[in-house]
């Protein structure tokens, strides 16, 4: 059922162990908005796990309480309270679904949320689901510590690319307001989100040298074969590469993880991409959206394109 | 001399004919704290014009009044008032100032400048030049217009790298939320800024492949001769592109824009770039400045090098 901020907060309140977790692929904000409600919590006095069911991207080992997090390896978890974070589906939250029976609360900011869980707060023009956490930090009247600032600004910024996408909202830039004033400084965060090392530079340079153009420009991608997938150590910010062609609507990023399985990143100017992805059974937001496509390179890279020049056939054409 | 805030606005307030300049080689807070004080001034009702002495980058060329901009042709100004913007040194704006003998009210936020001029209102603390002129906009009562948003939010958005460099403070974030407020929409901002041509992304690959380091990797840089320099359409966030190498604390950006003249950017991560671009008659902060080099490339190269080498020598070395 739907509930209030305010029950949200009273759920967190009431409840003495809790368990966060948040999807699979964690992201800047899944981390964030987790660890971030990581350290309420303990603030308050309760006692907290963050479980989360796959490996962790380096880029966020400077959040505070990082190396806490845990995989869900015991056979079974019981809690007061499940959270569940920034997911969309309850089935992406991996293996703890099966091994938690317990309540659970669902907190998110995706407007394609099925709802299926026990509470479900969700308030879709939030830019991150560390917006909501920071609501909810202000409703319980915890006051902000500079742990807690590192985590929510964090979601923040990678969920808005750094307040650049259409979804950063006046709310948005207050509430980073709030968290600098809390301690957070904008450069360490960006420039840990930003580090590279000389291998990643080149192979992205090299990357970018393969983007590929359809539908007059409309659509533009770039498509990573298995060897090459398992040669690089990242392909993270590949798609912004692609998102700033000029004339671009849907830009494109995909590869092959896994022989015969391509995960497909798609970000957009217009057209809402998270129809395309939610017909790979993906999931997302109108202007950032992803899927997993269960087929060799060639054969998912013409389903993918089939699919979104058949989707912007529909749109009007946007000035480039 | 040095003047208030409040004395800055009165000096704006009491002049009917008002002549707005910034420095060469304008940048987005140079125009958009030019445009955004040029609406503010009109909305007042004040006769104004935008003169900057030399060619605009297109990039900003979707700031409302970008077509008004003027060279200075004529071969005399007169006005009550020149307000000089975000410029270090008043020579850097050009032929503008041996044609003009008025009064001059200088409004900055580069520590480094010197002051000689009439009136000075100077804030280091402030990112951009915009941000003061959202202050005096307060000051004046002056109701922000969607166009004077879109101008100062661009001033403040470049001159923090979308609100990702040190220079950005929980003030900024809070002058750009009243710019959304006023109407701007982020994307619109980045996606105009961010906009490159499939020849512009296939060139700075290129360049990304040259990068070279030196001093244990502490400094890294691109250097483009003239050849290729004239076969660039830009050089935009190539700098970026180098600051994000892992261990880097000086980046380089260095150009032979013709022949034995090299423009230098440095992007910095602790070290006080500004003090080495001082020493070739240049300018600007701690952890951003440029300056020229009036030698061919690898003469050039081999001078910055040993001053930026000779300055790390002296900073205790950084966590990578």
């Amino acid at each position: 059922m739907n509930i209030t901020l305010q029950e949200a907060g009273a759920k967190l309140l009431s409840a003495e162990k809790i368990i966060i977790t948040a999807h699979i692929n964690p992201d800047g904000d899944a981390l964030g908005s987790s660890l971030g409600l990581y350290h309420v919590l303990k603030d308050m006095g309760k006692s907290v796990e963050v479980i989360i069911d796959d490996d962790l991207p380096d880029d966020f080992d400077f959040l505070p309480g990082y190396e806490l997090i845990k995989k869900p390896e015991a056979e079974k978890y019981e809690a007061d309270l499940l959270v569940l974070l920034d997911v969309s589906y309850d089935e992406r939250i991996g293996r703890l679904r099966e091994k938690y029976q317990g309540t659970v609360l669902n907190i998110d900011h995706h407007g394609t949320n099925k709802g299926d869980v026990d509470y479900l707060y969700l308030d879709a023009d939030r830019a991150a689901t560390a917006e909501i956490i920071y609501q909810l930090v202000q409703e319980l009247k915890v006051k902000v510590s500079q742990d807690i600032a590192y985590c929510l600004y964090t979601g923040m910024t990678t969920d808005t690319g750094h307040f650049r996408y259409s979804n950063t909202s006046a709310f948005t830039m207050r509430a980073a307001a709030a968290m600098l004033e809390a301690g957070v400084k904008a450069e360490v965060v960006s420039e840990a989100l930003e580090k590279r090392s000389y291998k990643e530079i080149i192979d992205r340079a090299k990357a970018m040298l393969t983007i590929e153009q359809f539908a007059s420009g409309r659509v533009a991608g770039i498509f990573i074969d298995l060897p090459l997938y398992e040669s690089l150590d990242t392909t993270e910010g590949y798609i912004d590469g692609v998102r700033v062609l000029a004339g671009v609507d849907v830009a494109i990023l995909m590869k092959e993880i896994e022989p015969g399985v391509c995960r497909v990143s798609m970000r957009s100017k217009g057209v809402d991409v998270s129809v395309i992805a939610a017909s790979f059974d993906g999931g997302g937001h109108i202007r950032a959206a992803g899927c997993t496509i269960k087929k060799p390179l060639a054969e998912a890279k013409k389903m993918l394109l089939d699919k979104v020049i058949s989707v912007i056939g529909t749109e009007p054409q946007k000035e480039a």
